[in-house]
């Protein structure tokens, strides 16, 4: 599988490639509008076509690429359901299954970042939005939030996958890619070996400024990127 | 692939088992002694059968079961040429290449913890050994250790493959399990950014205590593991 983790310094959001190499279908997660042009080269790069670009959430932070690439390459859009993003080819839920060459994307809802909040389960490979982060979470203090939810999604639906399991998260601040379900089970700061009413008590204390981004952002994600994102790019 | 990711608490060692799934052909890396009953438990749990055993370097903390290993499957022992442990099957050097079912496994020569350091190339998995550890790497200040070499073989040969190459390493202390190349040539506090020479005077600095089973440890590790291991094990 050709497999890239792509980083966007201003918003510290990771956008993955994804490409069966037999077939050349592709898929995008949580692309950024900036990009647009990179992903293409991109695409062409590896010789794929792009079949899906997916969104973990409506992100807060950044603009989503995710409509710009549609119009440049005709990929199905797709969001969970929850998220309010009615311009999305594919309105996900949990438990759905899509499919790239020979290999399986389960959606995975993990809601309380927000309420739409997905993970997408692509072989041993969880892309976790900002759910499960890198001895971190996502937080849950704004878009809907709910900490509760989010600890039940993250143990309940996270923590029982293979140890194994490696976790690309939607962020990372600190410069960490990769890390995996066991490592996160046993030692994120937030979560291992706490109960739901202690991590519900970090996440409700944790007084976080709003994203710069926020009111723009969410609103423009909520049209996948379409209007606000072709505004950002530079004029040719 | 199927892929399990062990550890000893009381080393804090990583033992790795990679199978192919159609085949059922099998391989450990660093496979430790105590634990020979677990992991032929594994083998059958797969329905795999060990193709080879395999040593990153001649281990100074714990003894291998490489040998017992060989004996209990009839799997191939491998170990660098420069270890020493002539008992092995397979006298490895850089560039050698093996298969196990569809996947090739390129050997890479890593000195500088020790002379036969060695560290395998399995798709876009890598396991380093003790060269190359999460935001660490091994020390260099015995068994024949050289914190110049160890310099380049990380930086020349593994800093130089793609950025999302995973990076198994062979102990961990801190509870981390995985990271990639990317991760580990930004941040790891060790290399980032440092020169050869900053590199070897951090490393020549260290000032650690030696483990307490090297003198058991390397004697019987160049032996594969055999006569100490068989006497340590519990009687049946």
């Amino acid at each position: 599988m050709i497999f890239r983790q792509l980083f966007d310094k201003k918003s510290s959001a990771y956008t993955y490639l994804l490409a069966h190499e037999q077939s050349g279908e592709a898929v995008f997660i949580d692309p950024v509008a900036d990009y647009i042009e990179d992903y293409l080269t991109l695409l062409d790069h590896y010789g794929c076509k792009l079949k899906y670009s997916l969104e973990t959430h409506v992100h807060a932070d950044h603009i989503t690429g995710s409509g710009l690439l549609k119009q440049r390459t005709n990929a199905q859009t797709g969001v969970n359901q929850q998220c309010g993003a009615v311009c999305a080819d594919m309105q996900l839920k949990h438990g759905d299954t899509l499919t790239f060459g020979d290999h399986t994307i389960h959606v995975i809802a993990t809601p309380g970042h927000t309420p739409g909040s997905t993970s997408f389960l692509i072989d041993d490979r969880l892309f976790t939005g900002d759910a499960l982060m890198i001895d971190s979470c996502g937080r849950t203090d704004f878009q809907g939030g709910d900490a509760g939810a989010q600890y039940d999604s993250i143990v309940q639906r996270l923590f029982t996958l293979p140890d194994e399991t490696l976790v690309y998260p939607g962020h990372d601040y600190t410069g960490k890619w990769v890390s995996c379900i066991g490592q996160e089970r046993m030692i994120n700061a937030r979560l291992a070996g706490k109960t739901r009413e202690a991590f519900s008590q970090i996440m409700n204390n944790l007084n976080l400024p709003n994203p710069k981004l926020i009111d723009i952002a969410v609103s423009a994600n909520r049209k996948c990127g379409i209007q606000e994102a072709t505004e950002a790019l530079p004029q040719s």
